[in-house]
């Protein structure tokens, strides 16, 4: 195919440049999608996001194959670019789902983009590219949280006989589920306090589950 | 609009017979895409809906102005049809999570159209009738745990320093974000083992929070 916006595509005949420039063109595409979902949120076709962002039908083809690829790169691109240096392996599970839920506040958009990829995943037939996507997504974020558990049995701060595995997908859908209702009722749900519940379950720093007349002193 | 299937219809002459079949028919249609949903999901237009339960596109519209409306009638519908008589005020909270999670088992087709439901809610602009049903559902949800929550305070089985509002919002997501995460991946999450962990925190009847040495006897 080629490359709508002129010059030599991916697979065209001058790749030095013409591979950097559409590599560009594409991180470019991303950032101003992501900028569109956080403001208007997903429910557009791929010609409209392409209109929004000044981009042609035929260029954004170019560079995805599909809404469903589209949609899964900007999720992918925002959450490298959320990644935080200050998650380290000792951030206990409840309070990385706690401190991830709160950046989520100012991004409406980006949890409106989540809900629609999983929602797209679970027709699979129509989005086999997206249920893979998020099943691995989701199989990674338990995988995380069930070290950070186990990590807190180690320490003695999570109650041994917690099955971490069942702990995880807790953990994981009470973050989401609770993020999407406080999206349609903010005054209702209070993301954090009922987050923060789980932690007599999983308790994080500070909340050692110790009954205080056992501490020393 | 005249009824494209022939007759009077609601606001046509004949209100008596034409009133009933036309709510027969309502009913049939729902009824149809109600199985169509459980088996292919909803991620299809109103035009291919009708054509899989062999309808017009022109007469789905005649009883449905949209597919929203649709689907809110579907989803509707299904939650009459299950109500179980046997939920009664003294079921604990999470406890009528896991029943109505079990009940969803065997139809995903339907959590898949609750999926698409609150993710449509998301998007207010395009989906205001979505947004106020999902909206209200989630409201009508947590007051009924709210009141068993409290409930359970009353009777001495739930800690009485859980705030039952966050704990009625978290027992929901919970439930949604597992059931979800069960469609994707069946073998990797037990939606009931992980609901248990919160009897830890809001328990059932027969695993009340006194400690054993503490029992009479």
């Amino acid at each position: 195919m080629v490359n709508p916006e002129g010059g030599a595509g991916p697979v065209g005949r001058t790749p030095g440049r013409s591979y950097r420039q559409a590599a560009e063109r594409r991180a470019e595409i991303l950032a101003r999608a992501i900028e569109l979902f956080a403001e208007h949120g997903t429910d557009t076709s791929l010609r409209a996001i392409g209109e929004s962002i000044g981009v042609s039908h035929a260029a954004l083809r170019y560079y995805f194959a599909s809404r469903d690829e589209l949609l899964i790169e900007v999720y992918r691109q925002h959450e490298q670019q959320e990644k935080e240096p200050s998650d380290p392996e000792d951030v206990p599970a409840v309070t990385l789902m706690e401190r991830s839920a709160e950046r989520n506040r100012s991004i409406p958009g980006i949890v409106g983009l989540y809900a629609t990829l999983t929602t797209d995943a679970l027709q699979a037939d129509a989005h086999p590219q997206t249920r893979e996507f998020v099943t691995e997504r989701f199989r990674r974020v338990r995988a995380d949280l069930v070290e950070r558990i186990e990590a807190g049995q180690r320490a003695g701060t999570v109650a041994a006989d917690v099955d971490p595995s069942d702990a995880a997908a807790l953990v994981a859908a009470a973050s989401d589920g609770l993020q999407l209702q406080w999206l349609l009722d903010p005054e209702a749900v209070d993301v954090r306090r009922s987050l923060e519940l789980l932690e007599r379950l999983l308790p994080g720093n500070g909340s050692r589950p110790e009954p205080r007349d056992s501490r020393p002193g």
